[in-house]
C-alpha cells in the first residue's frame, strides 16, 4: 500500500483490523469516510468513542449497557422470574427480536470449552446462581447448539436441578423453512426425537 | 432495536449507515469495538478523524493524499509524461497493485453519464486539460468498461487528439482465467475486434 498516503493506509489498516472487514471492504469504507461530510465523521468518531466510555454491563443480567440496569431488566411488564440465558448479547437480542419472550435474560459471556481451556469459572455462571436466591419460576437455556452449547448446558442443567427451580432447553430440530435433504444427520435425529403430538 | 440500550443503538446506526455494512454486521462491529481494549478504540477513532482532517485532492493528479502532492506524482522514479486517467483512486491502486505501471494518474473522480445529469464540467477534466500544457506523451484512458467509463473515454479522446498527444485506451476483453461460456457478447465482440497477431 506504499501507493497511499501515510493518513489513508493507517485508515485502511484500522478498519481491516475489525472483524468481517477485508481489505478490499476497508478500502471502500476509507475513502467513503473521506468523502463524508465533516460533521458525519465527526459524529462517527465520537459514538465510537462514547460506546466505549459509557457501556458496561447490566448489573443483574449482564449485557451490554449504558445504564445500571438494561432496558430489559429495568422494564417492569417483563416477567424477572423467567431468566433465558444466552451466550452473549447477540443472542439476546436475536430472541427479542421476536417479540414474544417476556422474560428476562443471563448472559454468560462465553461457553464452556474444555478445548479452549474455558472452564465454568471463565463464564458469568457465579451471578447466575446468584440470582436463584431470589424467587424464580423457571430458567430457559438457550445457549447456542454447538458442542460448547451443548456442554454449557448439561453443566447449568446439573447445577440448577438441585434447587428444585424447572431447567428446560430450548428445542433442537430442521429449521423452520429448511428442506430436510440439506439438512445434517444429528439435526434430523435431534428433530426426531423432538417430536410433538399433533 | 429498542432492547439495546442508547449508546450501543446509536454505534449500531453509524456503522450500518457506512456503505456495505448491513444490520447484522454493524452489530457485530459494534460489540467488538465495546469489547476492544480501551487504547484501540481511542486509536480507532483518532484515525477516522485524522484521516477527515488531513487529506485533501494531490495538487496534481487529484487522488486523496495527505501532502501536498501524492507519493506517486512526487516519486522521481515515475514518468511524469504519461498518464492514466482514471475515474477515482480505488481505480488507481489497482493499477498500482499490478507493479507495473510507471507513469503518473489522474483522478477524475467521476465519469460523464447523461443519466445521472453529470457533464463533462462535473468531473476533474479541466485540471487533466492544464496539465497538458507540459510536456505530454501519452494520456491513457483507464475509465471502467461501462457505459459511463466509455462515454467519458470518448469525451477525453475527442478533447485531447487536436492538441496531438497520444491518446489510448485500456483494451476490453475476456478476463485472464475467464470461461468464454460464461462472458457476455459484448465483451465477447470486443474480444474479437481487439484481436492481436500472434
Amino acid at each position: 500500500m506504499e501507493y497511499y498516503s501515510n493518513q489513508i493506509r493507517l485508515l485502511v489498516e484500522q478498519l481491516a483490523s475489525l472483524p468481517g472487514i477485508g481489505g478490499k471492504t476497508a478500502q471502500r469504507l476509507a475513502f467513503h469516510i473521506i468523502d463524508m461530510p465533516k460533521e458525519r465523521v465527526e459524529k462517527l468518531a465520537e459514538t465510537i468513542l462514547k460506546a466505549k466510555q459509557t457501556i458496561r454491563y447490566c448489573s443483574q443480567c449482564l449485557t451490554l449497557t449504558d445504564q445500571e440496569l438494561c432496558p430489559i431488566c429495568s422494564n417492569p411488564a417483563r416477567d424477572q422470574k423467567t431468566i433465558m440465558v444466552v451466550e452473549n448479547p447477540r443472542d439476546m437480542s436475536a430472541y427479542e427480536k421476536t417479540g414474544k419472550y417476556e422474560g428476562v435474560y443471563h448472559v454468560l459471556h462465553g461457553a464452556i470449552s474444555p478445548m479452549l481451556g474455558i472452564g465454568p469459572s471463565d463464564i458469568r455462571l457465579k451471578e447466575l446462581v446468584h440470582r436463584l436466591e431470589k424467587e424464580v419460576d423457571e430458567v430457559i437455556i438457550a445457549t447456542n447448539s454447538s458442542l460448547e452449547g451443548e456442554t454449557t448446558a448439561m453443566y447449568i442443567s446439573k447445577l440448577i436441578k438441585p434447587t428444585g427451580i424447572k431447567v428446560s432447553r430450548i428445542a433442537s430440530g430442521v429449521p423452520v423453512g429448511g428442506d430436510l435433504e440439506y439438512i445434517d444427520e444429528v439435526t434430523l435425529l435431534r428433530a426426531l426425537e423432538g417430536r410433538v403430538e399433533l
